[in-house]
């Protein structure tokens, strides 16, 4: 079936993140709004209240959006640079670079910490968790990192969620490139935070991450913040005062943003993304296998969000020249980020569609002739 | 005489940024390129290069320019967050918000810090600012606010930096709504560290933020930043390593602000734009006068920035009303930000030009006539 939405004429973007957007999300980047103009922050109250529905969560109900200027990872340091107790210690389960990043940021702001660490490609099990949790009291936090780009790889926060919370410890979950397409329920899973990006499966442009959590536990860490313009109560005291953004809100970004929620909701919602992405995925996934490339992940534990494609062992591939002549084909991947393999990434995500997956596959085997690779027999 | 240069159908806005922009710095948004791409890279060290011409530096001459994530204030936290040994102690001198803002983030940091304040239309003096420092030889870092767009006021660099030289220490400058349109000599005003941002008088939209400084003071800050996102040694690490944003980059904002560093030139550069901005600034100034209105700032200390005219002293005038008079007329203005006076604020940067400010002039004047407002006679 041909995509119905508008999609883009640049090269196709399948990557993590930014991603190709609708032309019409980038057509509602062509206005100038005042940032503190009710109009503009009638919206901004309008696309905090509608993040909070897509989780299916309200004010009502205790529950807070706070939008803040900057990339995802400034959201998700906005969390750890204010939701932590002086006396607070944090437990992160690291599996990708992700996991690492949440790791830098507590050393930076010297706030103690530990790591439940496991390989690229396995999950946290929530039994470790539990005996992590239950040897160490001091940790007051746990982050957990939804679907870990680096690889592709799911971490099942469904399991992890009701430890911590049986251990009565803060869940902080990094849903970077989940939000907005993958099923999350904060009860079941438990959640305290969550962090997202306005550039990833909700599909607007770059410029601000939000974070959604109580209000009555984000008011109960007044004093604790490290930063001023990561200070996520301060940002929600601003929201509150008159609707407003602190510092200077990315306007534009934000007019993209409401446009791609409604055309989230256009595809059905979440439910009806996902859909779409699984379906990318999966003919990426089969189309490649038939090329001759492996997947780096087993696919019990591989999202539908981005794939890892082995390097084929042929001395001819070398990353550089192939991703050049995908790109000088119109298609744009992405490099690996695993310290255990030789891969590339590939992402079902954004504007894009079964028939620019297709598109992709047919380049790549263009590709693979071009350069004249041979790939090893299949091992299973 | 019309303006050549395309201009905007919205409402437009006279006030600090986010601005009004050309059509085409809007445009240039319609495309989504990939972060890891080099097609976008070339571009993100195209414009970094060009921002140091601005200021007539070069990487050749030492000097670098690191964009950053987010609102301009995330630029000045950065610097705060970044450069500051753990034994250092910094001088702000205050006259408006930004001062203050500057001391709320050393707060947050718990770096000491000390504050030469002075009232809102008054700047700090180099005498005054001489004797702090030969007073407390602790202080090794002074920062101030170039035009402090609280009132409009401009606090003098180029005599100020000298006396932060004199008795070696650093000088950082929030050159925020200045940079682009005020001449700035760094060798002149002894300038170790300059921030400003995308959305000001560059005209592009809001999306990150800038810092200039010597590559060799910023090696020399390694281990000391109190944040990973805000570190901006590390930003700068990261450009070295491939051109590339270390997190995501909002990439339609740089898009953006390649246009608007071409329309930039296209003016005959910060002097051509200065001249623009100064003659809006006049026409305002003459016309708001010759309706009734009285400034709040000295003519000698007035940027031909932003400008705070007090309130009509008539019981009838109320700001809501008046602000919204005037956008339903298609003028936006803004608040005033001034603890000792009832202030509204009217600024004449972004793609504006001497017919929208004619065009605002004549709104005002109806909308005063609207409302019944009476002035008092003018006491010079």
């Amino acid at each position: 079936m041909r995509p119905t939405l508008p999609s883009s004429h640049d090269k196709v973007l399948f990557t993590p993140g930014p991603l190709t957007t609708s032309l019409a999300v980038k057509q509602a980047m062509l206005h100038d709004a005042g940032s503190w103009h009710w109009e503009f922050n009638d919206l901004v109250k309008s696309i905090r209240d509608r993040i909070l529905a897509l989780a299916h969560l309200s004010t009502t109900s205790g529950w807070e959006c706070i939008l803040l200027q900057g990339s995802g990872s400034f959201g998700v340091e906005a969390v750890l640079a204010s939701i932590i107790p002086p006396n607070g210690k944090v437990l992160v389960l690291a599996n990708g670079a992700y996991g690492e990043r949440a790791i830098m940021m507590l050393q930076h702001h010297r706030t103690p910490h530990t790591v439940l660490r496991t390989p690229e490609n396995t999950p946290p099990s929530p039994a470790d968790l539990d005996r992590t949790l239950a040897a160490d009291p001091a940790i007051t936090h746990v982050v957990a990192i939804h679907c870990e780009t680096t690889t592709g790889v799911l971490n099942s926060i469904e399991t992890l969620g009701p430890v911590v919370r049986g251990h009565q410890r803060v869940f902080i979950v990094d849903a970077m490139s989940s939000f907005g397409a993958l099923p999350i329920d904060f009860e079941a899973s438990a959640i305290d935070y969550l962090v997202s990006s306005a550039n990833k499966c909700i599909e607007g442009v770059p410029g601000f991450s939000f974070v959604i959590g109580r209000r009555a536990h984000l008011e109960s860490t007044a004093g604790w913040a490290r930063s001023l313009c990561l200070d996520l109560l301060g940002q929600l005291k601003g929201f509150d005062k008159n609707d407003q953004f602190r510092y200077t809100p990315p306007t534009h970004a934000i007019l993209a943003f409401d446009q791609a929620l409604k055309e989230l909701e256009l595809e059905g919602g979440p439910t009806g993304r996902a859909n779409r992405y699984r379906r990318n995925h999966e003919v990426l996934l089969a189309g490649m296998r038939r090329i001759g490339f492996r997947s780096y992940l087993p696919p019990e534990v591989q999202s539908c969000i981005i794939t890892s494609f082995l390097f084929p062992q042929d001395p001819r591939f070398t990353f550089d020249a192939f991703y050049r002549r995908l790109s000088d084909k119109g298609h744009i991947i992405y490099p690996g980020k695993i310290s255990q393999a030789d891969t590339f990434r590939i992402g079902s995500i954004g504007r894009i569609f079964e028939a620019d997956v297709r598109s992709l596959l047919s380049a790549v085997a263009e590709t693979v002739s071009e350069m004249g690779l041979q790939f090893l027999p299949p091992q299973n």
